[in-house]
């Protein structure tokens, strides 16, 4: 494809791009699709001789298309958005134009700097603290999960003097871990790949409000050290992801500095509203954090991966994963930042870019009034559901996030678990809205996140009357 | 931005990207940048209210791009090259439009059955064992690195009967990771992550031709047994970063076979070149092969990130990764892939696509004679350099990498190095070609490796010239 071609199938893509998001909401949110039914429509081999571009595009669209999930559907109130928008969509063009690896300054120099940048925006967006106060420096991470691994790794090494480095966990004393109930399987996953092993993990239980309680926490921590076990690290979380819990930071941060666990603060979607000053009660106890993690690819429009990972010491980050061959030794080792330091892979892509033409395409203030859209919205959605008979919620609205259950009809639990259920069913498989059915406390309810970029309130209007429309005829006993 | 906008900035913005392809040579390769000179340039607070798309562009070009190394430079000859293609870069733009998140089967159906079909049409052209022949099974990872430490985490579970999963390493005898003195710095920075320690990483030696030595693996793995140590993996390279090294695999083979020791091949590079029967030499032993990857992003025209990850028992994998919280469970569970479970990382973009894009839109055949020009060009430029007194190959030439040294005069080695670091650095701070001054048994050596897209032979033999010059008015002693 020469240079002319791309330019010309270029502007049909774009505006193919422009039509799909505009026009996104006629199509369902999730497909009706069997397993293999996308496959089998795929041929077995690749082809030997090139293909027209025309044919490989009407194959996207008459084969993929109908088999995704349209994640940027206003009526996509699933799991947690992966919210995008135009301005990023445009970066993300010039992203993959330029092509360029940013492993480390060297490789590209004004990639390092506008991440380091911006990612010292978004952190005086959120009010947290800065370097020159001993503060927060930060690294975009693909996921929260790399971040989560990165704190138990840099933990694990602190907590055994870098021995688990160099000599392994054989070497050490146990290492233990803790996370409340209602966190991330990150974390889990984080404490096998470190090579704790799944029973290192301290699943501890949770006050009525969802959040980690410290009085567990602390019997936890006291227990282990008595056994001879050093208390590593406590993942807190800020908008946990079953129903947004929020840890309480001040008494498991005194916890943690007490006996010098690293705490690491999981943010990954409720950390974008920390650029509302009216949420900043989540982050009491800050200060006690060794980092923390909040996903602008979740709720802040920046297209997936893009994870803004904060840490307040980076030499024990760098000090844990540091690897120095020859080919990869330059001039100015030392005196600049080499991202592939502060992370799992060595690759990177340039994602400062997206963020960088978010936040100044809409502005803070901008971006400040489309989450208090977002949680104006699920305000409005929380009270009707308590306004109405039929329904309950299942735990306190948080942010932009509830969950609740169809109690109508006065029948026994088992039951109102398998109506809800059916009606979540029913309606992901309407295709008109997508949420999430869960558990909570041991009931089934129906998870509702309200965060995509285009949604508005007739879209969460519509959802309401077409829940209690799907419930009505489904269950008209 | 409403739609409109973001028709008319994508339009702009298309006609960009095709000029800058279209010139990039006209630019220098590597910037003359100093550290801080970027961020120096860039506010640092964020802006309140929205800016203007054509001063935030504005902003893009005149600050940020004099800052970037153009990795899609037709003389970029460093490290490996990120190479990608118009279909590739059409591809991305679809990606991020669709803004899917990839993580498992019911939330993007179509995504995930086009990653396995992609990733076997790949396995195909690389004459790779298929599923129904007890060979390889597919998954793109991020990097080549995250395809190691998943390698070294399931040969770890699998040296301790999971084990280590599930009571960590303090439960399980002392284990051992193998690999050579070339292979790649991420196979010990995955070491470490494991908790195994750098110490548990054995470098075993090479051959004359930088093959890992069979023999002096053997005895590694012999003496680590007789001391109860577990030989838990083998990590061969085919295509090292170094120089190109290929490990011999069937002795290696056939001893992991003896020991039950995890085989992973990293052929992030040379595996491109697997498309090539020619080249199928280098594969030979592949039947003893528990995983092995290849970067499309390096070789085969497909943006960065996309590393091609096979493994033979998937089921291994994902024993040593799974979580499977409530808010994940979906209908199909067990039916169907769910990709998450095969990576680090739970969020995942839809990278099959542009793969899919490239593929097609060469053909096999296409891709083939890209990748036999640009060994052509390397071994014309081998034979240039093997001919001129001034010059010597520091390796041989392996496909499209070579590396060699200045060595006119007749001087002291110390010389010779310091002669061949100064020639490296003159080129580079010139910005009309880009290499990577390297360390090749102990001496300096300049690594020159041709994998770019847009590279033709007349660039190639423009850079040789200007090596010749270049070394000429330098050292005209």
């Amino acid at each position: 494809m020469d240079f002319d071609e791309f330019r010309r199938h270029g502007h049909a893509f774009v505006d193919w791009m422009a039509d799909y998001l505009e026009t996104v909401e006629d199509r369902p949110v999730r497909p009706q699709v069997e397993p293999g039914e996308i496959a089998r429509q795929l041929p077995s081999s690749p082809p030997d001789s090139p293909e027209a571009m025309a044919d490989i595009f009407a194959d996207f669209e008459n084969i993929l298309l109908p088999g995704m999930v349209n994640w940027q559907h206003p009526s996509f109130f699933a799991f947690f958005t992966a919210n995008s928008s135009p301005p990023s969509v445009l970066a993300e063009m010039l992203t993959a134009t330029l092509g360029a690896q940013c492993m480390m300054w060297e490789t590209s120099p004004a990639a390092t700097e506008l991440e380091t940048r911006v990612l010292d925006w978004l952190r005086q967006m959120c009010g947290l603290p800065g370097p020159d106060e001993g503060g927060f420096h930060g690294v975009i991470q693909d996921t929260a999960s790399s971040a989560i691994l990165c704190a138990i790794l840099t933990a694990r090494e602190r907590a055994t003097d870098w021995a688990a480095n160099v000599k392994g966990l054989k070497s050490t004393p146990p290492l233990a871990v803790y996370t409340s109930i209602e966190t991330h399987s990150s974390t889990e996953k984080s404490v096998k790949i470190a090579g704790l092993g799944a029973d290192a993990l301290r699943k501890i239980a949770t006050t009525d409000d969802f959040g980690m309680d410290p009085k567990a926490l602390r019997a936890a921590v006291e227990a282990d050290i008595a056994a001879g076990i050093i208390p590593a690290c406590v993942i807190a979380s800020i908008g946990a992801t079953g129903v947004g819990a929020v840890d309480p930071l001040e008494p498991i941060g005194q916890l943690c500095r007490e006996h010098g666990i690293f705490l690491h603060i999981d943010s990954a979607w409720a950390g974008s509203a920390f650029i509302l000053p009216e949420k900043h009660w989540m982050l009491e106890g800050i200060d006690y954090a060794d980092s923390l993690v909040l996903n602008p690819h979740k709720w802040l429009f920046t297209n997936f991966d893009c994870s803004a990972h904060y840490v307040r010491d980076p030499d024990a980050l760098i000090r844990t994963l540091t690897i120095l061959p020859d080919y990869l030794k330059h001039a100015n080792q030392g005196d600049v930042i080499d991202y592939r330091d502060w992370g799992i892979a060595l690759g990177r892509r340039f994602r400062a870019l997206k963020l960088w033409f978010v936040i100044r395409s809409y502005g803070v203030s901008g971006l400040q009034s489309m989450l208090r859209a977002h949680i104006a919205h699920t305000v409005w959605l929380a009270q009707e559901i308590e306004d109405d008979k039929g329904f309950t919620l299942a735990a306190p609205r948080r942010l932009s996030l509830i969950a609740f259950r169809y109690v109508a009809g006065n029948v026994e639990p088992e039951e109102e678990d398998r109506r809800t259920d059916l009606l979540a069913k029913t309606l992901n498989d309407s295709g008109r809205l997508y949420v999430t059915p869960t558990t909570v406390k041991g009931r089934r309810a129906i998870r509702f996140n309200i965060g995509q970029t285009y949604t508005e309130r007739h879209h969460v209007e519509a959802a309401w009357k077409d829940i209690k429309e799907t419930a009505a005829a489904l269950f008209a006993d």
